[in-house]
């Protein structure tokens, strides 16, 4: 952990500290509190999203701790007593937290995160987990998406310089990798998470020399087992192609070894990739990998590959890093259920707009496989504690429409989530990257295509249990 | 500074590194390079953008250095050589750096960062430069459009849970003061930053306490003299806004206190805020002013107010944070200048696309105000040294169309750049940041209005020299 070394307590929402300054002197600390936090809506209009950044929510929730400069700060602000300064000076995080975990779709209205304990201490990580969990399912929701557009062909991320500050460039990669790209150009992000880094040159190393093929030439001698060559900077195909083709004959040869590519970045990459491809096979080099980069996403990749453009791997930046498309993963924490004297009474926000309303109570997320195909078929939010019978038959029913129904047999029920915390104590032990995204790509084998398509998905089910829904379906009608 | 504390010399795009490499192996290590940063395009087809960003940029300059894990990091790369590891052990940032000061509107096209030094040094800071820059100035240029919309009202930023990470937040935040909002939710950026670090409740708040009222009563007791209450829990006009006033009766009327405001969040709000700001006129809180927040941006903004919404303030979030509607500022960095053996050779990037043809040679940057009004006329790109006699009249032509002349007189020039490091040391105070703020706010008024209105805004005149103009020309013909 490099970045959040840093102690991010106070990066939290003003309002947490006064709502918490507020319970305080109520005498409301220790109610105990359950928020979930859950999205609304696929990014665009995917069948699905990606869970990613649990990590860094572990990491900050351990840290959790007020600093006498906070203190300081705080006191400056006029507004809070000095009792309940004291307080967040021997501030310690005793809450659970429960949470689905990286590399797992996940669809709307899920509880992907729970967080219950004392009401000061679940409102104050509101935003810090919001704001982690957010960004990083965002970026690899996004990478998901472009990385299957490119149909098994490498996807790089080559973001950094138009990401939104530092931990937006490394976090961005992390999250890319589990989304299934091969390697980043974040240099750090390999250090630090074991991304594979890789690049090669820009313009500017073409435009340092005094013409073209020296400019190869050099990279060639001095890199000649990856040599992978930038060809756009003057003529792809009268220049560059030729040039890199001189090289490839005159420098890499005579030292026995192969070309590893050449990067197309500008101008028709379609139409040059075609011309480029047949140029190399026509000189003995098929093997020669084609590259391309410049303003990619998943539609502009799916539509190269439609046209047939010969393209090995793809180098994708700003589009991915800042998942420009839509760059707002609209993640929610809601208060679910308050607990008073071992009374839980379980809290609703309702809501003129009936998608806006919450899902009350404590509860579990089970996932149901088909035992034979081994795909996911439903989801079912129930009450906490609520288990599922996979020896039984089970029925579902979609809870906005109660009569569609359907009975599922011969499955197998996942409990989605893991306790992450206890007590305040972290239970989970957070694993390796690489682990998280073979889960990933693993769990994606699970879903329909129906749901993995990029237009007009299947809606997949997440239904209420018939326990949680009576309890919704009574708080609605006793709210009128 | 409190995230970059973290050495970052690593966040660089791998290709940084095996170029210079292989410039290290070709002896060109100390060959001296002159590179700029520029953008082509303003965001949201604005007429102009807002710098910002260099004060992190001029930290991560001071503080370049590899650690002992960062070399052998690389060396497990198993491409460097030992005497390149052994040069970045030693690595010392001996360059010139040019740079437009933080809150000074740009334009596209303009040398906004000029780094001159080793080529191995200039090229290594690319991606933390444009990095650093691009998200600061798209952050500020959007707060300057939305609080430019918002006409005078105060505009609060709420994003840090949808922004890109933590830096995103602290550094948006830092970057949307520049642009003009009042202030932020962000505790950690008030605490660092200095950034007014506002906010009261969330709905949790209300559905903490068994009723609307109790917890307005509760939170009115704890906070009289900032007491803005969120009334669209239940029912904004049927619940909301009459337990608001109630409270304001009971609760902050013998304390001898006036209420703060109201705050909506959701639903029809320019509706709903007429029709609030009638019951508070009637009961008596004329002054209780009214804050509309949900997923605001400049265009409804200027939708709600031209609809007449008595709306006193806007709380703005994930569409400033993200700047949604176009999330990628896309500063590039270009070479434009090498110098060996003392001989300057320009340097020049030809594209098909005339657009991304690149300005050569080292230059300077220069802004030209008419002496009467005090507003920008144009800005020059000159060669560097080449000066601007403002005494005399000047002639600037569209550097595209270059019978499209125009005479100016009675203008004052100002060179917009500073120098920011000198061999390496850093010459330049960075301002505080509400000195910044301040001359963002001045420049504004310095441009015409053509210029800053939203709907087809006038292009302003960046023009080049005659000088500038003549090498360009030599060099597009000579490539030829």
């Amino acid at each position: 952990m490099t970045y959040l070394k840093n102690n991010l307590t106070l990066l939290t929402d003003f309002y947490e500290l006064t709502m918490a300054g507020g319970y305080f002197e109520e005498n409301m600390q220790d109610t105990i509190a359950t928020f979930d936090m859950f999205y609304r809506r696929n990014p665009d209009k995917g069948g699905f999203a990606v869970m990613a950044g649990l990590e860094q929510v572990v990491d900050y929730l351990k840290d959790l701790k007020f600093t006498d400069a906070d203190i300081d700060f705080l006191r400056e602000k006029g507004i809070f007593s000095e009792a309940f300064l004291e307080y967040l000076r021997h501030f310690n995080f005793t809450c659970d937290v429960w949470a689905v975990e990286e590399g797992t779709p996940i669809f709307p209205g899920e509880p992907i995160v729970t967080v219950r304990g004392p009401l000061i201490q679940t409102q104050l990580v509101e935003t810090m987990i919001l704001l982690t969990i957010n960004h990083q399912s965002l970026i690899a929701t996004k990478a998901s998406r472009i990385v299957r557009a490119a149909a098994g062909r490498a996807v790089m991320e080559f973001g950094s310089r138009r990401a939104h500050s530092y931990d937006a460039a490394v976090y961005g990669a992390r999250a890319a990798y589990i989304g299934g790209v091969a390697g980043t150009a974040c240099t750090i992000a390999d250090r630090d998470y074991g991304i594979p880094a890789l690049g090669t040159m820009a313009h500017s190393w073409i435009q340092s020399f005094d013409n073209e093929y020296d400019a190869f030439a050099a990279y060639a001698r001095r890199y000649p087992n990856s040599c992978t060559l930038l060809v756009d900077t003057y003529n792809v195909l009268k220049s560059g192609i030729p040039n890199a083709i001189r090289t490839f004959d005159t420098i890499l040869k005579p030292l026995g070894c192969r070309p590893k590519g050449i990067r197309i970045d500008s101008g028709d990459i379609t139409y040059l990739a075609g011309k480029a491809r047949k140029m190399l096979d026509e000189a003995g080099y098929p093997d020669c990998a084609i590259c391309a980069s410049n303003s990619l996403d998943e539609y502009i990749i799916k539509d190269m590959l439609r046209q047939g453009a010969p393209i090995d791997s793809f180098g994708v930046g700003e589009r991915l890093i800042t998942a420009s498309s839509e760059p707002v993963f609209g993640g929610v924490y809601k208060l679910v259920s308050v607990c008073r004297n071992g009374v839980e009474t379980p809290r609703i926000k309702i809501s003129e707009n009936v998608a806006k309303i919450t899902n009350p109570c404590r509860k579990d997320l089970y996932r149901l496989y088909d035992k034979e195909s081994g795909k996911a078929l439903a989801d079912v939010i129930t009450l906490f504690g609520e288990t599922i019978d996979d020896t039984r038959p089970y029925t579902i029913f979609d809870p906005e429409h109660t009569w569609k129904r359907k009975t599922l047999e011969n499955f197998r029920c996942v409990n989605l989530r893991r306790q992450i915390f206890e007590n305040g104590k972290c239970i989970y032990q957070c694993p390796p990257l690489k682990a998280i995204r073979e889960r990933y790509a693993q769990q994606l084998t699970t879903l329909w295509d129906e749901v993995r398509r990029f237009e007009n998905p299947h809606t997949y089910y997440v239904d209420l249990s018939q326990k949680l829904w009576d309890t919704k379906d009574r708080l609605l009608h006793g709210s009128r």
